[in-house]
């Protein structure tokens, strides 16, 4: 909006054109997902249920970590050590700039400058929108493009604070954290339970004089990570360090990734994982859905603040608020109020 | 349903039976408040509405550990305790027998019966029913009923499995999670995350030749904490140890819940979590009667079955598949398909 249109190709062009591998396709298949517009939706669903058949063969991995740990940083050399080994990588980032309004954090130049100009790699950096931690609502939809372009590795960025990294979480088949050394005030933020999803954390910055404060930092994590629960899987989730800087232990995160891979698929569990995550995400769509039509309802939004108001206020039981609320939905539906 | 049905009393009957601490009168009323019939879902919330002005002078917590942690028996020696100290006690377990249908695991009458025959206990198994991990989905106004019965310590049971926590963790003020000695095979079967849930950890049966192991796993638990980030409220997470048999570290737990609930009510979060949790609830009934509106409806379980599976062999988009749902559901209603 505001943006001059350019001219729009049939749902077949943008299939093949990125089944083919074309980057300008891919962009502008990317942008039509991400689209609010209603000719657009339909679109988008077009392309997905062409391109889906050639979607499922890349290595899928969240990276997480706090504002200040460096994942730009990370990301950059984690990255051009990936296409170094020959595998084509798609990057989605989270442009800082469109968080802040009327104004950019580092600057999108500055970001992963030397990733974008790699041949083997692609960077789409997505608006934050509105959901705090940054994770656009059509992040795994544009992951689906990315897959049936052809890359081996797709790197989804996520902030750390918020709710994203459940559902990133529920898209990758690994989820890296990043963690600096030190366990006191570099934690403020982080959300709590990200440790525990963690597939391994990666501490950063292990360089010069912060070699051994990593290493310490490392085994502590560890021990701390052996009072988990195990996963059902069997993976034990590794500490590792590394360095941004000098390049180190980028090679061993890459290692544990890949063995991670290889035994989930040895043991079936990395397809079932994607099974699970398909439903979920089927399911989780529909009640979004149905929570923003409850929610956008007119009666709804006049009714809403004085009943917030009389339960916050224990003047009003929660149970019989959001009864009422559901009475005044169904109204003008045939919803049959049923417990 | 087969039981033969007493003569119900008014809304202000019940009220008034719950408020003078008629522990017959509020047995019956929590019985209606878990009825599923049309005629006491309306009387329910009557009842509710009378006593809300008498509720939120209880202290809440929760308590859960994996089967097999000895809760039952913490529950009992931890709640005579309590009533030692002249403190009117509600108990909301679980009822084990109607997780295994036609049988019981441990037999309802040995448990918590000291405790039951205690003239300032009250404790109300409840159904397990469908909900894995044992959270009747009534709890929370159980615990309001009990509460305007002039309770002053509600203990809530959870089995430390399956979403539970999360549930039982939105309705209290303090969450303990009971653990045992040593962190190998025992630990299998606690769900991810609920350590980081926990306001304290207790470790159970720390009497005779485990006490040396306690110990050291109290120190263990106590250093993977402080690696966990800081809760915003500033409070620190304490490990402890107690035994049931000897009654050992009750005392400490208490104070331990005692000085939470000062330093909480100090700073005012005491009174504003609650608040949050009475509108986190509203939210969640109406998030999970929208569901089940949706997926009762019978187009929907008609054609759910086949884009499922769809979705699982990576042949229809999540996104695609959801939104035919949606479109079928809507044609019968007024909802409004927006992005």
């Amino acid at each position: 909006m505001g943006y001059k249109r350019r001219k729009r190709l049939s749902a077949e062009e943008y299939a093949n054109g990125i089944i083919e591998g074309d980057r300008i396709i891919l962009s502008r298949a990317i942008t039509i997902i991400e689209s609010k517009l209603n000719e657009d939706i339909l679109l988008a669903e077009q392309i997905l249920e062409k391109i889906l058949p050639y979607t499922g063969n890349s290595l899928r991995v969240g990276i997480t970590g706090v504002p200040g740990v460096g994942k730009s940083t990370f990301i950059e050399s984690f990255g051009k050590y990936i296409t170094s080994r020959e595998l084509k990588l798609a990057v989605l980032t989270i442009d800082p700039s469109s968080q802040i309004s009327g104004g950019s954090i580092l600057g999108d130049k500055t970001r992963m400058e030397e990733l974008s100009n790699d041949p083997l790699a692609y960077v789409r950096p997505s608006a934050a929108g509105s959901a705090l931690g940054g994770v656009n609502h059509k992040t795994r939809e544009t992951m689906l493009l990315c897959e049936a372009a052809g890359f081996d590795v797709i790197l989804i960025e996520t902030v750390g604070v918020g709710q994203s990294e459940t559902t990133v979480k529920g898209m990758v088949d690994f989820f890296l954290l990043l963690m600096l050394a030190g366990a006191g005030d570099e934690l403020q933020g982080i959300k709590r339970g990200i440790m525990e999803m963690a597939d391994a954390i990666a501490i950063t910055k292990c360089d010069g004089d912060n070699i051994r404060k990593g290493q310490l930092a490392r085994a502590e994590y560890q021990n701390a990570l052996h009072l988990f629960p195990p996963s059902e899987t069997g993976w034990s989730p590794k500490v590792m360090t590394c360095s941004s800087l000098e390049n180190s232990g980028l090679d061993q995160i890459l290692e544990n990734i890949l063995e991670f891979e290889k035994k989930m698929k040895d043991k079936g569990y990395f397809q079932s994982k994607r099974q699970e995550q398909n439903l979920h995400w089927m399911h989780e769509t529909i009640e979004s859905y149905l929570k923003r039509a409850f929610y956008s309802d007119e009666d709804i939004t006049k009714e809403l603040p004085s009943l917030e108001n009389g339960v916050i206020q224990n003047k009003v039981p929660a149970i019989a608020g959001a009864r009422k609320l559901i009475e005044l939905f169904n109204k003008k539906r045939n919803f049959h109020f049923e417990d």
